[in-house]
């Protein structure tokens, strides 16, 4: 069943665009999928499929995904462009269950964790789940200031990697004593050269790394928990990376599968 | 001297503006930067400094660095927004020369260098070129169809690593010649396990290293002419890395100081 909605200021379309601040998504426990790519990646995964909207082309092409959807939006490109935050909307949009921070698995402490400490920019943020994703990391954890997972701009840059790892808002304090706790190691990065080489460490498959805020690194006293601290020997004359990039030079240092 | 504009139609408000534009930049030979972080790292290079723009507070706080300029304008923060292309303006901009693409230093294949093939977001061109800089390269090449290095977003994400390294816009087809002809290594990037892994890799001092296109990859003609093709093995389920993170990834690998 296909429902046709034309005016911008039906009370579906104002409740799709609440999804674009953490409060909507909050309160309906839902966020939104732009583009055909993504609602492929839901539909191969476990996540529950909610609602399909789109634009008539987009609809008609895709019968078969469509068919997956008990609830069937058509709308007009001028809607559709007012739904997504994006400069160039796909014309295809589906609203999706968030996964539930509660079911935590038991053997959390399993696999290689990324921990993200106040980490403001969204593209960093997706960038660096898409990353723990390709090395194999079993899933990120968010520090209380960092931009949130189902913000648009973060799911866009994490291209589908929520449905391969757990994403979880956390305590980051909590999530380092349990480690220790396990005898697990925890890593942290700072742009420091009495911390460790990360060429020279070498973990086991179970462990934690924390990346730091963009301006200002990590908190001190999360510094103070870790295991050991690493930084990236840098030859030339660049004061700093991009927290994504030495992210991604870590994270396959560190798990190479 | 400090010259005060007070309208933003003014005609030298025009022509910061076109510096927005890539013929703007070519036809004036200069580009612009965009607050004080960058204006006092080109202060410390060789870059030769032009015009000072600022609104009152900034010039007054600073007046070391205005002092190194001849010609410094007060213009008012509604300008100030109008003449960088950004969300959040600093207050201070500097005009400044573009590097003369014609002056290749004649050893110029000495060295890392980093080649740029159809590499569109402006982001990852300015990030690439940042990490290039930390990683100890000597130069980036930019093919026909990259993002201009005098872009603004990419000057913002090159965080004046600009005045570290030889940037030039290049014929990939020629540079890579040249370096095959003095025998030294060109590696190819592409997302195929034929390719060599690419930590079994260790150049000398002396080599290229080509990242293609975001959607597409690297040109093909290309591919067939490097030395070597390097994979990044991706132990977990996402398809791709961010090209800046996979540049970052190789680069690290390549040259490690």
């Amino acid at each position: 069943m296909r429902e046709k909605i034309t005016s911008i200021h039906n009370q579906r379309v104002k409740d799709w665009k609440k999804l674009q601040t953490k409060k909507g998504r909050k309160k309906s426990h839902t966020y939104l999928l732009d583009g055909w790519h993504l609602v492929l990646e839901a539909s191969h995964s476990q996540q529950k499929l909610l609602t399909l909207i789109g634009v008539a082309d987009e609809l008609d092409r895709h019968a078969d995904i469509v068919a997956l959807f008990d609830q069937v939006f058509e709308v007009t490109p001028a809607i559709m462009k007012d739904i997504v935050d994006s400069e160039t909307p796909q014309g295809i949009a589906a609203v999706v269950e968030l996964p539930n921070d509660h079911e935590l698995p038991a053997d959390r402490l399993h696999g290689a964790w990324l921990f993200l400490d106040r980490i403001q920019d969204p593209g960093n943020v997706g960038t660096m789940v898409r990353t723990a994703d390709a090395a194999g990391f079993r899933g990120v954890v968010a520090s209380d200031q960092t931009a949130d997972f189902f913000n648009p701009k973060v799911v866009r840059s994490m291209q589908g990697s929520q449905f391969h790892l757990d994403l979880v808002a956390g305590d980051l304090k909590k999530w380092i004593a349990d480690f220790k706790a396990a005898g697990l190691p925890v890593y942290g990065s700072e742009l420091n050269p009495q911390a460790k080489n990360f060429r020279d460490v070498t973990p086991g498959p179970d462990f934690a790394l924390i990346m730091g805020n963009e301006g200002h690194g990590m908190d001190q006293s999360l510094l103070q928990e870790t295991t050991d601290n690493l930084y990236i020997p840098m030859p030339g004359q660049a004061e700093s990376l991009n927290v994504a990039v030495s992210a991604g030079i870590l994270m396959f240092q560190l798990n190479q599968g």
